[in-house]
């Protein structure tokens, strides 16, 4: 865990076993504020939203939250009436365990689609996580939301705002089931800065279209995506309202956060060997720009290409050109790191070699300007691999 | 190969090795009809249209045509100026070969995008094949436009019109960089039946329409699909007009025709192991029902599952909750052959051992009920595999 790990004042948080996993490992996590909080969400754009999407939703109305209650094991969606029962007895449970209305308890729920919560577990995992919540527990917290990602995902930072330290933390999972137009799978972002309502929302969404939602592993969007953004005031700062020097200064501190945390997630992706950065410029519409980038960042053959070290470019044209973005096929330039592979409609690959080893890092930017406009994108993935197969082939058992 | 093939009167065809695979195998083929023929195509809506998509577009403008010449190793797409002159210089050399007209012959490539073509090899090539013609080449021609795919895909039938016998032979390639909206890799459909320019363009669309539009393999789509049909009416029927009986009984032919080499194409998909039929029903529109079936059907989850053998039917409902169409979730039903998965928005899972076997068999069904209307559409696919890793890390080598 890293040393310079910063936690906000005023939250405390735990993660147990509580027995969902087959493997033993933690699956509930609880964070609760001493304060209430100013909240945001931002949730899965799939028909069929998990029952703690539907729930977490409608207590999200007046933007006020106290909790979140999160396991992994079992995503609680596609279970129907049974389900959303499920789901507002664990928030029933929390509020009694932690003295709060049950409307502030968030849900949330990440692993295998269709089977129902085992709620005696869960009711004996409230219990005992909400007696270990303390100050330092956020990492515990972050272990339990996990399922397929090999490496728990956090990050923190602080800054000053009108003369006083406003401090975030944020956790994220995911690992597979990721795509862009959507939260990810499930974040977490807690804040001890005072803020408004409408400031956090403006800058929730500012920093989830240009984070999570520029990220994919295979293009399937979850049923469970959940952004929750809480904030408690503790740091007593005077409140951050949607204008002015202290909201730049904290909007752009959510987005290094929470570019942070999708980063990590499409680093981890599952099987991945290789983080794969997409960037387009000279859109004619930042719509434009991330049709192109997600285009490359979703196809299977790109993927495994670069999986293979095969410096097979023409497939990362092939893509764009099924893109659907409007822009001329003869004027566009493509360069992988600092190679031009295409240019004025012909290839212009001078050395097969300096690709590969362009492949060998961890790293592999893929440039491509479409010479028509001023607007940009980028997409973060990671490479297809024998692993994502034998993970996805295998999953549950 | 086939005993019971069919071949159409008055073609002649050869598959030759001219070098440009550099495995050695058959990569030339062409196909000459002594009659001219009416011709209609169907192309790739790739932006990057390879060379030979632009130059058989141009040709077919009078639909008509005398001869097809293909190789495979190499795409000549995303080639320039280049890769235009080397196709059309490769139309003279068969015109010049055959005694026809440059514009009465297409062209169709299939291979690795971005190189250029070996023009001195395809120059000697061109000599060689049209030497070797003959009625029975066909089959060695169907050889030769072959990549990745692991079978020779051919279909036949005859039937009679007015009086007369006509008879169809279709050839495709195809198992990776597969997808709808398109026509496919390549296929080329012949017969000897007499039929004006616009009844063999509507029978053509309406037949890719419910076969090569309805197949996937990994969601790409190729810069190099081309789909042609020729007739050259040596059956002697009375020419078929675009409407009435004898229409109706070619239509129909053609649709067979097409969903066996489509059907064929899903099935020798890159590394699959399962052929999966996703068939909706119910829908508001084709186009709904459509966008369900190719959501199901491109899901990675979904298809290493199968691979997997792995009864997870969560992720199905998710591709479909993906998918944009217009339908209440609370009312679809879902079934994987005779089982039951999901109905009114729960679980309807009774035996997990039984989903195990019916992903045991060689074809997978998966049916899908939206209950909103009347439209259905069924899509064709295949498993996710190691091996479609494997050829796609490292195809080139």
């Amino acid at each position: 865990m890293n040393q310079n790990v910063k936690y906000p004042m005023g939250f405390r948080a735990a993660g147990v076993a509580c027995g969902i996993k087959k493997s033993g490992g933690k699956d509930l996590a609880l964070i609760v504020s001493d304060a209430p909080c100013v909240a945001a969400g931002f949730f899965t754009k799939n028909a069929f939203a998990a029952a703690p999407v539907q729930i977490s939703r409608a207590h999200l109305k007046n933007h006020v939250a106290r909790a979140i209650i999160a396991n992994s094991g079992c995503a609680n969606a596609c279970t129907g009436k049974n389900g959303l029962a499920d789901t507002r007895k664990m928030a029933r449970l929390v509020a009694r365990a932690v003295a709060c209305r049950t409307d502030e308890v968030l849900v949330a729920s990440t692993g295998v689609i269709g089977p129902y919560l085992p709620m005696e577990k869960i009711g004996a995992g409230v219990n005992r996580v909400a007696q270990e919540l303390c100050a330092g527990g956020l990492h515990d917290a972050a272990e339990a939301i996990i399922t397929t990602d090999t490496k728990i995902k956090t990050a923190s930072l602080d800054l000053e705002v009108s003369g006083r330290t406003i401090t975030f933390f944020g956790m994220a999972k995911g690992a597979g089931m990721i795509n862009p137009q959507m939260a990810t799978m499930l974040a977490f972002i807690l804040t001890d800065a005072a803020v408004s309502a409408p400031a956090l929302c403006k800058a929730g969404r500012c920093a989830t279209e240009r984070s999570f939602n520029c990220v994919t592993v295979d293009g399937d969007t979850s049923t469970n995506d959940t952004l929750l953004f809480l904030a408690n005031g503790c740091a007593g700062n005077s409140r951050i309202t949607p204008a002015g020097k202290d909201y730049t200064i904290f909007e752009s501190a959510l987005i290094d956060l929470c570019q942070s945390l999708a980063r990590q997630i499409a680093e981890d992706g599952e099987g991945a060997t290789r983080l794969i950065k997409v960037s387009v410029t000279g859109a004619r519409s930042e719509k434009d720009a991330r049709k192109v980038a997600r285009a490359v960042a979703t196809s299977n053959l790109v993927k495994t290409a670069i999986f293979g070290q095969d410096a097979n470019w023409g497939r990362i044209i092939c893509a764009i050109g099924n893109s659907g973005a409007s822009f001329d096929p003869g004027k566009i330039t493509v360069h992988m790191g600092t190679e031009l592979l295409f240019a004025k409609g012909a290839p212009r690959v001078k050395s097969e070699e300096r690709l590969r080893r362009i492949m060998e890092n961890h790293e592999v930017p893929i440039h491509i300007d479409l010479k028509c406009g001023t607007k940009s994108a980028t997409v973060w993935t990671c490479d297809l691999t024998y692993d994502y197969v034998k993970i996805n082939a295998d999953y549950r058992t």
